[in-house]
Parts: structure tokens; C-alpha cells; sequence
């Protein structure tokens, strides 16, 4: 199938900067074969009309639970470890694999109709949210959540689901897959070893939760007489390529580990907020060089899975935390939000930018609204005033998931009842009407 | 015309909460003439349907400069005094009369595109903003921009200015006006005397800028002595009901002052982030029982004048400041932008909850949307997850401003060519593309 978006506005890697250019974009099969001039032999499918219309590269969402998407609402205001333990873990208890994938269905619902095209996830039913990404034609990345202590047989169990899930997957190439040892407060150090060490085997990446909350801080430092950064880097956990969510409570010496073994650090802004952790130091590790990326967190915790949401809350955030308005640029936080994730992902050769020869994953966005009035700056735009409802067509892998904000891949309204069904049957409905 | 919201939810005053409830909403005029039960005598010219749809008090914007929309993202990551003196100065005395009402116009758009149905602002040129309003169906309370010196002829003449408005649009009743005294560095101690006496002598509130910015407490200090708080007290702002904006860097003696002499704070969370002013102490002034409202700020320092975007931040950002998941609750958040704003204009008794007898001030959302599904908390899915983009109707003084999402009022397209058209002339448009 050839797609043309015509004379689009379009933002584009440029030698210095990204810039915003007037341009064509061709995707021929699931690759972008040309920007700019029509390329030989081009046979044109689909054309987009571009008038007053901005294609930007997908967004990156790089840590999320997309299982999550249900409990949205359902434990707010409630310390780290209460909800955790208290009210998340229950809930998980009574999750049934249908209860996961029409999460994950509502989860990249609103991923789609906010322009993320590629997400990272840690998830626990198996084959669920692979079934989810696999019909609805998005991206992804998972990350079967492991815990165990040792070489037990919780944690050998969950080491074999990952890689059943990995090889009933190889069929779609829209799915990647990663080792996701859950935390320093969930995985003892003994696991953690041998996590590291299939790992390396297998060549695969890992997705961790690091440093999120300062009782995590208390407990491993009690538990191991080091941060849980130290504590990961010594049981090998960054000898592979590494994602670490969170990393909110660092020090000095950690973001230097995280620097010097290339670990990616995905921020989460509003599930730190949100749960009283406070604020990751984003401008410091940017200074020292850290791919930084950006991630929503579960719907629990945040309690949006909208990537314009993060990416504003990036953008202001730390012009208040270091009170400085020349911190975290607009600029540096659309990258953050698309390159610099598709890097912490392995993915930056297929996805994360507009060029040639990458995967055709781009959203669409409609410029005759007010948050994008006047056109003065739109990677400003994009950063401080846009709300994600401006997207309006989305191509994942060269086919058109949403047009016109209708996604074409699944029943919405389907998908509300069902998630209304569940937190019915469990409880969780506070009735208020 | 009676227009009926039927069978609808909507966020009713309760005994001790707001709670979402089923109901219907009878309007008659400009009034609502019931919740529940159809009156006697009903006259239905207009049903709005509400199967999956939520009423809300249209959201009350407490401090914005309407005319700066067109100058969205023109001054980006700049300290305070050069963004103000540096960059918004030399625009305004290039600004035209209809650079004013164009600004207005866009502001207008998106705020009601978000669901806003009320907005205080302080600004410069007579007429226009208010010819906006009047054209537009939107309610707003406006003051015009005092500075001066002592007894000066400069504000004299802007006094004059802000009554001949005032007097000009007695023949619209969705209009009020208070005076603006800028802020304590653009106004001497012997003008705030003036225009304190002259609020007094007329009735009229007061909307002033205070303690914004660590350079006006550094200025005011060097000047004065003392905190601009305690300066805007001394010179009797404070002997009228005033509306403070911002009062970032407050003391404990300056809330103190601000709760006795009962000033309506409104908290501007995305302008003061972006400026690098830092975060109100909004959880201290609410346990102290400060009156605090929400504001957008002008376009030129958020950039967004979606009330729920900052409904957003004010539920987040105070967690994050705090450490604590239990800080500026979702139903705080609520409250804050609709009632509390509403009671800082002196306009409780009409506008900022749904009750009998209130002007019918409304937004209607669909609720089909992944951001507020599930539906088991519909508060927290307002202040959390919601983007302002599920409004689909709103009504304004009991007349329908826009009807699926439809400016009914406004010649959108119109609004964003004119104020493209301003950015060009002045230059404003970096040329990106």
C-alpha cells in the first residue's frame, strides 16, 4: 500500500535542531520511502490532504502498565506502598486474562488517540496484551513483570512466560520483548543475578523500576547498604542495554553509574507527582548526558496514558523544581519524547523520527485549533499548549490505525462497556451515581 | 427558550461533597429553572440528549490577559523581567486595537473549547476585549490595566479608561469590572492609594498581580521595605474584596494578611513553572482557609488557556512539592476552578455550581472517551485524565455558545487566519517552515 501525506507541515531532523518544514511524505509497504519529491514508480494508495496539517514522528512511551488502564480512578491519594500493596496488588489478585487485555485495549485506545505509536510495557498475564497490540496493529515492547528471590521457583515460573510469550509473538514484527526483573523491593539480589545473566544469554534488553520512592530508598539500603541503583549495577542488571523507570530519589554517584553503563532513564512526571515521590532531577541528567526518555506510568498512578500530558508536564515541571525558565526546552522535550525513547528501546534505526527508510509510525495533527494558534513555534506548540486531541490521523507500521479520530482497529465503545463491566464485578464502581 | 439536559450525570452540591448524580437540568431564560423534576408550566424549545454525557459548572478562569493569545509561544524560556519588560512590552505598543479583539477572540475560542464559561482579566486596550465578549456569549469580569505614579496624569487617564469602559457596556450583563492595579512594581504606593479609594468610592474589586516573581519581593524590599502583600495591605488594597494573582513567594505574615483581610488568591500553576517562578504554597493557604482559585495567565507565559490543563497541574504539582499523595485532592481541584472562582469575582450567588436559580453557565462532556473511562469517579477523572477536549457543549447565560464541539458564536478559521496574519506583520513568526 502507498500513503501520500501532500504538502504536509511535517518536523524533521535537521543538521542543528529539528525543524518544522513544508514538505511530501511517502510510505510505501511499512517504511517511509521518501520526503520531499515522489519517488520512482511510487504508486499512490491513500493520499492525506496536508492542509493545515503537522505529521510529527509517533510518540515513545516508554514505561507503562497497560493492564492498568481499568483502575484509573480507583486508588487515588494514597501513599507509595498502600498502594501498591494495598489496593493495586489486591486488585491484580482478581485479574482475569480477559481483565488484561481489555485494559490493554482501553490503554492503547487512549495511547492512539493521543499520537503515541510505540509503547513499553510491563505486564503479568501472559499472551494478553500481545493479543491486544497484535489486533489493534500498535507497537510495542513487553516486559513479562518478574519477581523471585534467588533461583525460586515463583521467579523460574515467570522466566518461562516471558519467553513463551517472546516465541508465540514471532509472527508480528510490531512486537519486541524485553527481561523485566520489577524492583530492588520485589527482586532479591540473587534474582537479580539470574535475570542478568539470561539476559545476556538470550540478547535481550531489561525494563526496571529503580528508585521511585524514598521507603524503596530506606529498604534496600537496609536491606543491601546500598542505593537500589548500586544495588541493580553489582547484580549485573546494566551489563545488558537497560530501561530504568523512574530513578527519582538519585544521587550524585548514581546518575554517574547510570551515565557510565548507558542506562536509559525513563521520567514519569505525573505518577511521581501523583504518588508524593517528587521530582526526578531530568535537567541534571540531561547536563550529565543521559538518554532520558519519557513514560506515563500506569493509569493508576498518573491517571492519563496521554503522552501530551507527560510531555507538558516535562516541559514545565523543571523550570519550576530548578526555578529556571532556560531548563527542559520545549525542543529538548519532544525529543525526549520520541528519539530518545525509540533509543531506549534498541528501536532508533525503525522508529522515534521522520526518515527515510524508518518504520512509518507518525500522527497527524489538525492545526486549526486554538492550542496551536499562532504557528509561530509548533514544537512549542507541541510541547506547552497542545492536548493530544489535535491528533487526528495515525499511521503505525505504514497502515492507518485512526482517521479522522476514529480508530479503525477496534470497537470503542465496546471497549468502555466491557471496562465498566469489570471494576462492576469487582467492587471498585463507587456508585456515586 | 427552555432548553432540557436530560437524563444526564451532573456534579450537584451535596450535603458535604459534590456528588455526580443522575438527573435533568430544566433552563428557562437565562437561569436554571430545575434539577430533577420537569417545573410546571416547561416550555422545551431545545432537548439535549444525555445518555454518556456529564454537566459540570462551566470552569471559572480567575486571571488570564485574553489579548495575549496571539502572542502564544512569541516569548518562551526567558527570566520574568526580561520576558515582561524584554519581550511582552515592545509587542503591546505595536499592539492595534484589533490585535486586541483578535487576541480576545482566541482566547475566547479556546476556553470555551475547554469548557470555561467565565474569565477575570486584566487588560489594555478599551472595548475590544469586551466587544469580544459580548459577541462571543461569554461571561467575563474585566479590568483595565492601571499603572502610574502617585497622582499622574498616566493613571488618571487610565482610571478614565476603566470606568468609560465599565459605563460603555452596561447593556450586557455577562459583563463586570473591577480595577487592576498592575503590581506593586509597576504602581507606586501613592497610586495603589488612589485606586484603592477610588475601588472603595465606586463599589468596585480589585485585581491585582502580587509576589510573582523573587526580583518584585527583591524590588519591593529595596523600595518599601516590606512584602508586596504587606505593601498592597498597607495602601488599602485589601479594604475592598481583591483578587490577588499568583502570590508565589508569600511568607507565613503574608498569608496571614491575605486570610484576615479575606483576598481571593488565584494560583496560576503552568506560569509560574514556566517563568521559573517556582510553586505557590497552595496546600498552606487552603489549611490556613485562603479562598484559592485557578488561572490560566495569558497565553504568553503558560501557554495554554485550558482551564483543565491547570486543573491538572494544581491536582499534581502540590503532591510532587509536598511529598504527599494526600495534598489538593481531586474534589479540592474541582472546587477550586469552579465555585471558589466564581466567589473571588463576587459571583457565587449566580455562576460556579449547578442550582436552581444560578444563570446556567454549563459544559456538557461525552464520556465516551478513554480518558473518562471507567466512569467510577468522574471528579477524579476531571482533575487527573481529562484534556478538556471531551467538552462538547457548553452554554453560557442559558444560551448554547457551542453545540458539538462547534463554536456557534465564532468564525473559528476566521480567528486563526487574522491572528496569524498579527504574528507575521510583526514579525513574530520565526519562519520555521
Amino acid at each position: 500500500m502507498g500513503i501520500v501525506l501532500k504538502d504536509v507541515l511535517a518536523i524533521l531532523p535537521g543538521k542543528e535542531k529539528d525543524e518544522v518544514r513544508a514538505t511530501s511524505i511517502y510510505i510505501e509497504g511499512n517504511r517511509i520511502a521518501a520526503v520531499g519529491d515522489r519517488p520512482e514508480g511510487f504508486r499512490e494508495d491513500k493520499v492525506i490532504e496536508g492542509k493545515d496539517r503537522l505529521v510529527i514522528p509517533g510518540l515513545v512511551n516508554c514505561h507503562t502498565h497497560s493492564y492498568m488502564a481499568f483502575m484509573r480512578n480507583v486508588a487515588d491519594d494514597l501513599p507509595f506502598m498502600d498502594w501498591l500493596f494495598g489496593t493495586v496488588d489486591p486488585i491484580e489478585q482478581q485479574m482475569t486474562d480477559e481483565d488484561t487485555y481489555w485494559g490493554a485495549c482501553l490503554a492503547i485506545l487512549e495511547m492512539v488517540k493521543s499520537g503515541t505509536t510505540c509503547f513499553n510495557d510491563m505486564q503479568m498475564n501472559i499472551h494478553q496484551t500481545t493479543r491486544a497490540v497484535k489486533e489493534s496493529g500498535m507497537r510495542a515492547v513487553i516486559s513479562r513483570g518478574l519477581v523471585g528471590s534467588g533461583n525460586d521457583e515463583a521467579g523460574q515460573m515467570r522466566l518461562r512466560q516471558a519467553y513463551e510469550e517472546r516465541d508465540a509473538a514471532k509472527d508480528c514484527d510490531r512486537l519486541t520483548f524485553m527481561l523485566g526483573p520489577h524492583a530492588p523491593y520485589t527482586c532479591d539480589d540473587g534474582f537479580m543475578r539470574v535475570v542478568s545473566e539470561e539476559a545476556k544469554k538470550n540478547g535481550m534488553r531489561i525494563h526496571v523500576h529503580l528508585s521511585e520512592s524514598v521507603s524503596e530508598i530506606e529498604q534496600i539500603r537496609e536491606k543491601y547498604g546500598c542505593t537500589p541503583i548500586e544495588m541493580a549495577a553489582k547484580n549485573g542488571l546494566f551489563d545488558v542495554p537497560a530501561v530504568a523507570a523512574h530513578c527519582v530519589q538519585v544521587t550524585e554517584a548514581d546518575m554517574d553509574i547510570l551515565k557510565e553503563k548507558q542506562v536509559s532513564v525513563v521520567t514519569n512526571p505525573a505518577s511521581n507527582m501523583k504518588l508524593g515521590n517528587g521530582f526526578a532531577p531530568v535537567a541534571k541528567m540531561l547536563e550529565k548526558g543521559i538518554n532520558v526518555c519519557l513514560g506515563t506510568d500506569g493509569a493508576a498512578s498518573n491517571n492519563s496514558l496521554n503522552m501530551f500530558h507527560e510531555l507538558n508536564l516535562l516541559a514545565l515541571i523543571h523550570k519550576g523544581v530548578n526555578k529556571t525558565p532556560q531548563c527542559v526546552s520545549a525542543r529538548e522535550g519532544f525529543r525526549i519524547a520520541t528519539i530518545n525513547g525509540a533509543k531506549a528501546l534498541g528501536l532508533d534505526q525503525e522508529i522515534g523520527s521522520i526518515e527515510v527508510g524508518k518504520k512509518a509510525d507518525l500522527a497527524v495533527l489538525n492545526l486549526n485549533t486554538p492550542s496551536l494558534t499562532p504557528r509561530n513555534n509548533l514544537v512549542a506548540g507541541l510541547s506547552y499548549s497542545a492536548n493530544g486531541s489535535e491528533v487526528e490521523t495515525v499511521i503505525i507500521d505504514g497502515k492507518i490505525v485512526m482517521e479522522d479520530r476514529k480508530v479503525l482497529t477496534m470497537d470503542e465503545e465496546l471497549v468502555y462497556k466491557k471496562i465498566d463491566g469489570i471494576i462492576t464485578r469487582m467492587g471498585l464502581d463507587k456508585k456515586e451515581y
